[in-house]
């Protein structure tokens, strides 16, 4: 008999009667069956395969279709992968090495880490709207700021390798000229020498690792251009830098100083000795260690370098009525930097994960963090005194938190023990043994520590007290820190929920409205893909644990590798970038390894659209490579340009960078032919995979061409933008650039010619990666696929809609645009004085985040929906865009006059609104509620429109003083 | 040497050097040591002990501390519970009896039962700034009078139990004259048959169990007030029962239908077939199991017993400028409602559960839930095919999740087989087994549950396809339900979210600012408290699971009976009720089987105190006593009259209910004095723990003198508000009463001469016990004690500030207050017009709820400020308080209108703020932002101020139609 169960059909999984209902594409998918046929007819095509093939070329339309899972309901998918994540052994860590475990106060872990309101939010490019993260953010700067003692900090950076990489490049450059030196103290984490290594070589900057306190500067002239210093040292080791920093400053060279936030709050911080720059990993400020990450690493440095602070800012401004806000000053390196400027390619960076940090922070104000350091500091001391009895020698002289142990008999036998009683050691040497004590470590946990080091197996250690301090006084901090309001107010839970939820309602998400950037694909981060997150299984587990304790990472990890190699038609995947740049950059530098290996090292040319993402000329510049631009007409990519650069230069040729589908938002017809040219000419083709959403299922880069691609895990795969980060950036390469993959000094990965690591992590960002996994296996094949055709139909549906009020840019010969698509303003300029940044603020009085603005073409709105968004919410969207245009009319019509009106005002907050007086040529109502939907949902922009060069010429970039809350 | 750790004094842990340092009271009680300091100057007392001495009679103030455990750290309380948790093994349950798993949308999940914006809220008494939740429960309302066929339904109550006691009590009352008899159909659910029996004794109810439809009616002529029948029944049956229907209203009775919604999908609803109330359940919607609540019950009827319906209600009406709002009509048993007029005690009910249940509906739809119910009919169709052929019979005929399997060997060894497959069956007799299937039921758990039947140990159904329905036509529902828009739009996972983040953001919470409601407690509920609510180890246990899988929750209610028997001194706890009124119910219950035990049977007289709570005299009233009031004389008892009273009724006194400290806010001095009284003429004494947050640490109830005291775990145990309920209300008893406590059916509870059951499950609600145990337990001895001193340090602190510019009400002979005071508006009655209401209303425009409005003296604000405030969140209330008071006297002073000014138009809205006109003696600007904190921080009202009248004359309580959003 036939089963009463009915099929869904905006669903994947091929129903029989015995299939489960709570299928997963229906939810991510926005509309319903009938709505998805309303816009059929509104783009006028019959279906999704006919609008797949009048939107992409017939010679990449893919004939291989996916062979991945069927797709699993959201309850299958949690049960299996609690099945994976039970195969990680949750050891106690004292390996240290810039990772510790922390307590995670949960009011921020339920808050901020599991909540949509703070990890469904955008970049804070529109300060209206992102007050709350953008306070967040300064809070992040400040607390850096002042343990460092430093000037200026950023809103952090990716990881610590990053933060001193980009360190060491700004020492290179900040001279007059180039200096080719770099010295690194050979007592810095490994894996941070390593990563600076790997960037130095492009630059051929010269990276002697050695000992710092003996070593003879001299020799280098005026050809050095810094050294890097950590502390306290990998080994635990506190070292006084100050006559150094005299010595090195003297050469006219920069201090770089890794440190550790928590042992700042007891020691002289690098500020106060001379460093120049202070990076580090904010991690144990309650992140999890998850593997390795995400966390956010700090960027802290003196005024003298301000101007060239990689990453984001934060900055104090003012609003137009006076009112203190903030925004991001002096993005030096944001999409929107022109690109000849740019010596860094970060974008993306960790700003959820900062915000986390943040609010550690200001929960446990600076006696919360001393009192913390304090203990763990007690802990150490304690320890060591009890080692010592049992006839161990300390090697670490003072020591904040990590000791070197030297074991005569050999470091194996007690690393053994160690691991028996499920704990994890730094095995430094064959004779030294590591311990880091972070604020997990209870009393049992030091007793069970001791009694690994105790040759009596019934010893129990008495730890009656703690063992005196052995830090000088010359080392002992006496500056106070985080004196501002913020740290000393909210430190109940009650206070701490409000003050989070207070910032968040200053924040437009993805849980009120539509974000549609083009290019940012901002989809349904869906609760089921989130929920893995936060299980200890995976969040508690140091990134170099032994191997056969991550063996639920390792299942994650091969099978996400498997799937997205799959996805893409490549051969191999790494995952250890951590975002969409630091892909590009590996992906270069895997093209720029495989020319060297057969010899061709002269390739040191790039070609680049001129429409390209800024990210890829900086991954290009930090790669070593000469960028050449390629004209792009109309859309479309110059052909006849490409060609005659690529046969002009085919001896240097390296590399080809395109995005598919376009930045235009068109799957463009001449891709495979340019790839051919390319490769004709001895290139490698890199594909940047922003717009990968518009390809899945349909096509695949390898197939189309590529011979690299770097994927936005935090676009097309679900992972959260946190407000700016974190992402990951994977690449996927064809077999003969597999052997180049990516290393790492200590948990290898990569290729065996691997290129150096580019990330911290063996693995990146492992504890987000169940995120990706997990909405792959929910999805599944059809699933994939379906997401795809819902992002082309709504794109098209919305260009369509707004095709009768502005003129669309590019769309292919049958009229169809990509996933995304580009709104034309530029002709409101002389019509009515209108800019697309007027556009971008009104909406936001309609409760809409503004979509790309004027990139990659000035003076344009480009638009990307996703499958995510329902046609109900499209509907909202277009119907805000065409009321804009009918009041661009009005100021055309001369009813309002050019420069103050309903747009150029934008937005409008209440506080303006209830002003006694009202001097404009529109009403109050009509500026707060110009269509029927606000007056039942509308999202309130906490402060008017922003003036950018205010801020960026008054330069504020802590938390305001106390006083100024006293008036 | 000397730790260098800091003691954080607010923190209760003995600090030695290896302390902990995340300890959690002086994260739960809101102000630092500083603040205190400054607190204590204000009050007038050296320290907390000076302070408690001060406040409480020294002839009660504790000689014995509490022995408990220390506090446990947050950190230490996960890693505590999850042990005990993983002691509960969770099985595939198959039992049913009400009950049946199911998949918790995730999105539901995290953003409503794990989000403090929605359960912290309190009973949305105040519309103005709880549309989202009063919308929601509209939902819930709409979903249920749908789905039942009903013309009304209310907002939820406790239990299904409860539910149908409530519908047998109305049956009782409805008539001109009391109708005695009541007949039960034996195939309801036993718990069920015995809450009825429990309830009708007091009522001298005769409850006549039998088979409905072989029964004669006509023996009882006009005593028959009417009948219970389950559809579907108990085992499963699908029963017509039309023609009973017309017989029982020819004899003027009532049917009753204890229901199923998610059957009623697919049958013919009860309100079709002639039933006048519906019962039930609603769990299934997505709410877990949780070992057998919280969860919603409904209550569904025709519309001529509109006016009777028990508990909440919701209304649609409209606001002053004609905007739709909602708002609770016909609060027909509120603490508020004339006390003569209680026919029920229910005040706290399951909003919490009620708002999953509708959103739950919400996120499938009228298509969603048919498809699920059609699935889990279909899988028992096929499962009965396959049972029958193994050659047993099936004594269900026709039946839609449920089947009665007759096992001819006996039904044990089934049983058993199944339990060591980890399968719970459910063992309805010797010869008998009950299966019901549910929407988790997987093809593999169906493969293994047939495979207990099978007697071949290696067969496998092979399930190609399910099995013909054998529901006959008559009873298939062919009408339509959940047409509204609210259940046909929001089927995405980003709807969802944002539709349940847009009600959220329209209330207030304490994730806002403090809600000083007198009587209620709003105290941090802390996220590590909340935490193990949603692990599985506690949400996926059915009630009736043998009990030997339980482990875990065994372990829990017995520390959690022990703590709390510490902490009040009792000897006995039943953690049965499932809120305070059901708990008074209980607890006096239990005294008139103590009376009656002795042959005390004519003790029914109940002296309550005018002051008391409604729920007093309403649960006196149902458990079938006579409510004498005892006057109170300028706050305090009036110890003549009660003496005269006792007196007077000596051979009648049953029990005495005090609330202590009073409801006056002050430990009166006469408490010992009046129990002593009390038990002098022979009664017994009821204490009313309302107040218990004031007592914890200081003095212990049973040593006051009460026999019997419920608790609101809901209130000083932190179990959140959720927006009215969840609750529990456990009662301590003296040993002399412990033989009385509340039994069960099914599983045993209780005393041995237990009374019945009050509670549908054996243990309430046991799902939100870990929250109660895990406060306990970090908090610890001191830090119980501390957060009642930061209470009445709070109170006192506040009355202070306020006596300056208010009348305060009531103190003792040395000024203080206990944890609450109260406040007087009356005076501005004649000097300004004006009154408690408009305080309160203006009160919203500073970003604040109301205290509690006129009681327990009318015209007044009772404010509780509970110990989790800080002084700066008290100061910026007191603050508004303050300016409010100026406000008023800008109307004494004629500078504003009587009854046109800034307190009479309040709340203000923004909608109204932005008109184009202003003709009000206040600006704009003082009616939005009269005290700087609210530019920065302000919570708005979505609606202005409603009109009571207007709501309960045009009754609607449900959903708007789909017309209404067209125009
Ligand atoms: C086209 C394109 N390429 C590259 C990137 C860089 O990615 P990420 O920000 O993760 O570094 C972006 C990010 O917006 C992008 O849109
Ligand atoms: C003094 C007093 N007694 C009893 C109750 C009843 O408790 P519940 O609402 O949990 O039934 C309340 C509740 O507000 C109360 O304040
Ligand atoms: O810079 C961007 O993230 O697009």
């Amino acid at each position: 008999s036939k089963p009463l169960i009915q099929k869904f059909s905006s669903s994947s999984r091929t129903y029989d009667a015995f299939s489960p209902l709570d299928t997963f594409p229906r939810r991510h998918n926005g509309s319903s069956d009938s709505d998805v046929k309303r816009m059929f007819d509104v783009v006028g095509v019959k279906d999704m395969e006919d609008l797949a093939s009048k939107t992409v070329p017939a010679n990449i339309l893919s004939k291989r279709p996916l062979a991945l899972e069927d797709g699993l309901t959201e309850h299958e998918l949690l049960i299996r992968l609690k099945k994976v994540a039970s195969k990680n052994k949750i050891y106690k860590s004292y390996i240290g090495m810039g990772y510790a475990d922390t307590i995670v106060p949960p009011v921020i872990l339920r808050n901020i880490l599991e909540s949509p309101g703070w990890y469904t939010q955008y970049t804070p490019y529109q300060p209206e709207i992102s007050q709350g993260r953008l306070e967040s953010l300064l809070n992040f700067q400040t607390m850096v700021t002042n343990l460092t003692g430093m000037n200026v900090a950023n809103a952090s950076l990716l990881d610590e390798g990053t933060a001193a990489a980009e360190a060491m490049l700004i020492a290179y450059s900040a001279g007059k000229q180039k200096q080719h030196t770099f010295f690194v103290d050979e007592k810095c984490h490994p894996q941070t020498i390593a990563c600076l290594q790997t960037r130095a070589e492009c630059f051929k900057i010269k990276v002697i690792v050695g000992n710092a306190l003996k070593h003879d500067f001299d020799q280098y002239g005026k050809d050095l251009s810094g050294i890097l210093v950590q502390y306290p040292a990998t080994d635990g080791t506190i070292n006084d830098y100050t006559e150094l920093a005299n010595k090195i400053h003297s050469l006219g060279g920069k201090i770089i100083c890794a440190t550790d936030l928590l042992a700042l709050t007891l020691l002289i911080p690098p500020g106060e000795w001379g460093a120049d720059v202070a990076i580090g990993n904010s991690q144990r400020f309650g992140v999890p260690l998850g593997y390795g990450g995400p966390h956010a690493a700090f960027f802290a440095c003196k005024e003298p370098l301000v101007r060239r602070i990689p990453g984001r800012l934060v900055g104090v401004s003012r609003d137009p009525s006076g009112i203190k806000a903030y925004r991001l000053s002096l993005q030096t390196r944001e999409q929107h930097i022109r690109r000849e400027k740019a010596t860094s390619n970060i974008c993306t960076a960790q700003a959820l994960l900062a915000n986390m940090a943040a609010m550690y922070g200001v929960y446990h104000g600076p006696e919360g963090l001393k009192a913390i350091a304090k203990r763990i500091h007690d802990f150490t001391n304690t320890l060591a005194g009890d080692i010592k009895r049992h006839g161990y020698t300390i090697k670490t002289d003072h020591f904040f938190d990590t000791l070197n142990v030297h074991i005569e008999g050999g470091s194996e036998a007690i690393y053994k023990k160690a691991l028996n009683a499920g704990i994890n050691l730094r095995k430094v040497d064959d004779f030294t043994i590591g311990i880091t004590l972070d604020e997990t470590v209870t009393k049992d946990d030091l007793v069970n520590l001791i009694r690994v080091f105790a040759k009596d197996p019934t010893y129990i250690p008495s730890l009656v007290d703690v063992e005196k301090s052995n830090i000088p006084e010359q080392f002992i901090r006496t500056s106070s820190f985080m004196q501002h309001q913020v740290f000393n107010s909210y430190h109940s839970e009650t206070e701490m929920l409000r003050y989070i939820y207070h910032l968040q309602s200053k924040d437009l998400s993805l849980a009120h409205s539509m974000i549609s950037l083009g290019s940012c694909t901002m989809k349904l981060n869906a609760t089921t893909e989130m929920i893995p997150v936060t299980w200890p299984e995976f969040a508690n587990i140091h990134p170099f644990a032994p191997i056969d304790q991550a063996e639920g990472y390792k299942i994650l990890i091969q099978e996400l590798e498997h799937d997205l190699a799959e996805i893409t038609g490549f051969d191999g995947i790494s995952l250890q970038p951590n975002s969409g740049a630091q892909g590009e950059y590996a992906g270069l530098r895997v093209i720029g390894a495989y020319h060297k290996s057969r010899g061709d090292e002269k390739r040191d040319i790039c070609l680049i659209p001129d429409s390209a993402h800024g990210t890829n000329p900086a991954s290009a510049a930090v790669s070593g490579m000469s960028v050449l631009n390629v004209k792009c007409n109309n859309g479309d990519l110059d052909m006849k340009d490409l060609e005659e650069k690529a046969s002009k230069y085919k001896d240097r040729l390296a590399a080809f960078m395109v995005t598919y589908p376009s930045t235009f938002g068109v799957f463009e017809n001449g891709v495979l032919e340019a790839c051919e040219i390319i490769h004709n000419y001895g290139g490698q083709v890199y594909m940047d995979g922003a717009n990968m959403n518009a390809q899945i299922g349909l096509c695949k880069p390898a197939d189309i061409g590529a011979d690299v691609c770097h994927l936005n895990l935090h676009k097309t795969f679900c992972i959260p933008h946190g407000g700016g980060g974190p992402g990951v950036g994977p690449i996927g390469v064809k077999s003969h650039l597999m052997p180049f993959l990516p290393g790492h000094p200590v948990i290898k990965t990569g290729g065996d010619k691997g290129i150096g690591p580019v990330s911290a992590a063996p693995f990146g960002s492992p504890n987000i990666l169940p995120i990706s996994w997990a909405y792959i296996k929910m999805m599944g094949n059809e699933g994939l696929k379906s997401a795809t055709h819902y992002a082309l139909l709504n794109a098209n549906y919305m260009a369509r809609r707004l095709s009768g009020h502005y003129k669309i840019l590019y769309t292919n010969q049958n009229g169809m645009c990509a996933h995304e698509f580009i709104v034309d303003i530029r002709p409101f300029a002389t019509s009515a004085d209108i800019r697309a940044i007027d556009v971008a603020k009104r909406l936001q009085d309609y409760g809409f985040h503004s979509p790309t603005m004027s990139w990659p073409v000035s003076n344009t709105l480009m638009i990307e929906p996703t499958e995510s968004e329902s046609k109900a919410e499209l509907d909202r969207f277009c119907d805000a865009m065409i009321a804009i245009r009918e009041e661009i009319r009005e100021i055309e019509l001369g009813k309002q006059p050019k420069g103050d009106n309903i747009l150029t005002n934008a937005p409008h907050t209440i506080q303006t609104l209830v002003k006694p007086t009202w001097d404009k040529a529109y009403t109050r109502e009509q500026a707060a509620f110009p269509i029927k939907y606000l007056r039942e949902r509308k999202f309130w922009p906490t402060v008017g429109r922003l003036d950018d060069t205010y801020g960026d010429r008054n330069l504020i970039c802590t938390c305001p003083p106390m006083e100024d809350y006293l008036d």
